[in-house]
């Protein structure tokens, strides 16, 4: 959900990066160093997918490439699989920062399988340029990708004479809501997921959907007179841009802008690109060093905070040097064009087909994050993102609207009674927490809260410096998989 | 799956007359005399329904008008939605021959909603002849139609003011099927379903495919010296088959047909007129006189053996009795190529739009009854209908596949234990109950099996002439109905 200056970079890392920080491309090679255990090897094959799974007649029996990931590494006969919903982006990209999978496996002698989401990576539909055009681009909906995971699966463990072994569903963010829709929604094929960090409330236009940047304004908060601070330099920075050439010239200079800023659009994109900064912070507000372009320092939000609160040339200087530390100090001066590239996801998207995908997600079934508003909303310039707004968009990029009920009806909402064996864990520090299913809903649709986890740390490798709330919440995750685990081969075997 | 003699009728039967008997648009009067109450009036309404609800490109938000009728006339505030998931057929005739929903409907103070099934009757997406056609036809699938049913009901419960009540969904046959699938994939919308002689299991290719006529066979049998007579009936007619223009002109006479028979393909198209009765008296063996385009006189199996058992001139003679008892044998003589229109569902199909759409659903997604093979199989000559016969027919027709895996995928074969709240009801007179569930699954997926029961007798109005059989399993229901109102009721006011 966010672009950055290098573009080849950024056609790779895009939605991914923020979203899905930990499967960013960009390896934390600090973390893989000081994690339990090695990425096992995997083989990369690929699934004849039916284009089409709900009308005969559009493409017949075309079928298209679909990518998946196999590691039999840890595998003994009758373990379960494993099985990861790949979201918005490559997969071998997910494959190497969930560490998660991997730390648990031998414990299960589980096969792990990790497989692509249709139009994105290499499971390309019709090649990168068609895909993107109709007739295919309306193929990318949730209940295809779905169903291409289910057939995949039953084909898979077919093939591999495991229909016996009881299956795990992983994901996280987008992934963690398909993990979850999977068991939902395929029972007869998925035993368990675990749900990381998916917002499947706010998503499915649920409730307030001014919380994401409101759980943004509190990560701030947390750290003692950065808050204020930042609304401080914000307000510094809407006095410029009320200041004619002048306020503009400072702008440019203050935030290291390579071309002059825009007097016309400019302002909006430059706010769109710091908030865009503080928003990715809060969400890879991991407790280790992350080399995330530049190197992230652990706790970037502190780390940011200590750059506006200790400022001794003002608020916005310090602001300034924040968003600088999460789009790499090492630029010379920045691009916030093609840095932050606005969509119909107010986080941001990038450009290249990864983005056009994820752009086109949130164009149709998923509702993101609604704009920011200021006041008593959160710390941030009034940026809203309406439901006007999106399908004026919508209609004019892919000439299509957004249906704002039909999550709620496929994937029920918070009525989650009807369904067993889902883990939602969410962290108390990712913004999209309060989006996501945060009490228990029966003994088995089970809520874990990680009082100082950012977006999915639950999913990533164990590490020596990991919060404690993060060590209990995967042990209950594991005991739960047990349960998962135990009673689907018990049903299997009868 | 049956046509009869006057096309003009045959349009709007087909299928639905016997596949779903009760439906019949010729009404079981005498049975409506006796019935417990009377059928409330209804309101016929539209609702503008998506084309296509998995795709945003193909037909964007183009709708078509979904007919759905509306009772409100045992309605109290707070009673649940009985909700009928239509079938292959005008919703009018489901209505006006599912008594059994109106019986006890005042019992729960219950709104009563009929909706039509997508492509037959009135709800057709592109007129009666577009819709038949590229690009529409494809979109004739049982996840567009669940959908549409998901769409419907969230829409009318938010209009009514009623999106705390709890809805169970209703239906028989392949109405059965959809009404306990809506509970499998929609629970946020259907609290409980009542599916009603629906053969979940077979319709999905598992288990034995020659069940159905098996079934038909045995219930037969249970007429003493039944069988063997129609054995030897068969046995008759291919000796004549096999006796060049003295042996077709000997059947032409006996069968009473109307042009002499087809030295070609004749013969094949007697048998399978011949066997459709068979089946049909089969599902339509009901406990009292249905007019049923002539009158069928009650328990027809009996009738039907009688005629063969007491027949004084022949087997054979008394096989054509028995089967112009079916046709009406108030005819002079009979068309077997207009009263039989073989199709992907061997036990036949129609003319007119209905058939066809049927004739679609059984080249796609449902794998209907095997044929038969004599001997130790059935009681029938040898008229197979394979896996090869079926994908031939289906290509040269619509130039599609079927897919035989597709339904067990999505809708889980007999791999229930995750879904709750759901009756599967099965007469066992019904030659297609060996394909449904017969065993509970767990307290809330529960068999409910009807010994004296033919095809779904439990749905038609209470009648003084119904075996105990069916007055308890209605009993049974109406109780496991009440548990599920209840408890839906208690979560959703919570």
């Amino acid at each position: 959900m966010i672009s950055f200056r290098r573009s080849i970079l950024a056609l790779q890392l895009l939605i991914l990066c923020l979203l899905h920080c930990a499967e960013c491309r960009f390896p934390f090679k600090d973390v893989h160093a000081s994690r339990t255990g090695d990425i096992p090897p995997y083989k990369e094959l690929f699934f004849d997918n039916l284009l089409d799974h709900f009308n005969y007649g559009s493409f017949g029996e075309e079928t298209y490439r679909q990518r998946y990931l196999l590691s039999n590494t840890y595998w003994k006969a009758g373990g379960p699989i494993f099985f990861y919903t790949g979201n918005e982006g490559p997969i071998t990209n997910f494959y190497n920062n969930t560490g998660f999978i991997f730390d648990i496996a031998p414990k299960f002698n589980a096969l792990i399988i990790f497989a692509e989401h249709r139009f994105y990576g290499q499971s390309l539909p019709a090649g990168p340029v068609k895909s993107f055009q109709s007739p295919y681009l309306g193929l990318l909906t949730i209940e295809q990708a779905l169903a291409d995971f289910a057939v995949l699966l039953s084909s898979v463990k077919a093939e591999l004479n495991a229909t016996d072994s009881a299956v795990i569903s992983f994901g996280g963010s987008y992934g963690g809501m398909l993990a979850a829709y999977m068991r939902q929604k395929y029972p007869n094929i998925i035993d368990g997921a675990l749900a990381a960090s998916s917002p499947v409330l706010s998503i499915a236009d649920i409730g307030d959907n001014g919380t994401f940047f409101r759980d943004v304004t509190n990560v701030f908060k947390a750290n003692e007179g950065c808050e204020p601070r930042v609304r401080e330099a914000f307000t510094a920075m809407d006095a410029l841009s009320k200041n004619g050439k002048a306020g503009f010239a400072n702008l440019t200079t203050t935030f290291q802008l390579c071309d002059p800023l825009d007097p016309n659009r400019g302002y909006k994109q430059l706010i769109g690109w710091v908030r865009n900064a503080f928003a990715s912070m809060a969400m890879v507000n991991y407790p280790y060093p992350a080399n995330f372009l530049g190197p992230l320092p652990a706790w970037p939000v502190n780390a940011a905070c200590g750059l506006i609160t200790n400022s001794t040339v003002g608020a916005m200087a310090g602001l300034a040097q924040a968003a600088s530390l999460f789009y790499t100090n090492t630029q010379k001066c920045y691009d916030i064009w093609s840095e932050f590239v606005d969509c119909a996801d107010p986080t941001g998207c990038g450009t290249g087909n990864d983005a056009t995908a994820w752009d086109y997600q949130a164009c149709t079934q998923m509702t993101l994050s609604g704009g920011t508003y200021g006041g008593d909303k959160d710390m941030f310039p009034y940026l809203p993102w309406t439901k006007d707004m999106r399908k004026a968009y919508c209609g004019k990029h892919y000439n299509i609207q957004p249906r704002d009920t039909e999550l709620r009806t496929e994937y029920w909402g918070g009525d989650l009674q009807a369904t067993s064996n889902i883990i939602y864990s969410n962290g108390l520090l990712d913004p999209w927490h309060d989006g996501g299913i945060l009490k228990n809903v029966s003994d088995t649709i089970v809520a874990v809260t990680i009082k100082d986890g950012a977006h999915h740390l639950d999913l990533r490798a164990s590490d020596p410096r990991d919060p404690q709330s993060v060590i209990v919440a995967r042990q209950q995750e594991v005991e739960l998989i047990r349960q998962f685990v135990k009673k689907a081969t018990t049903v299997k075997q009868r």
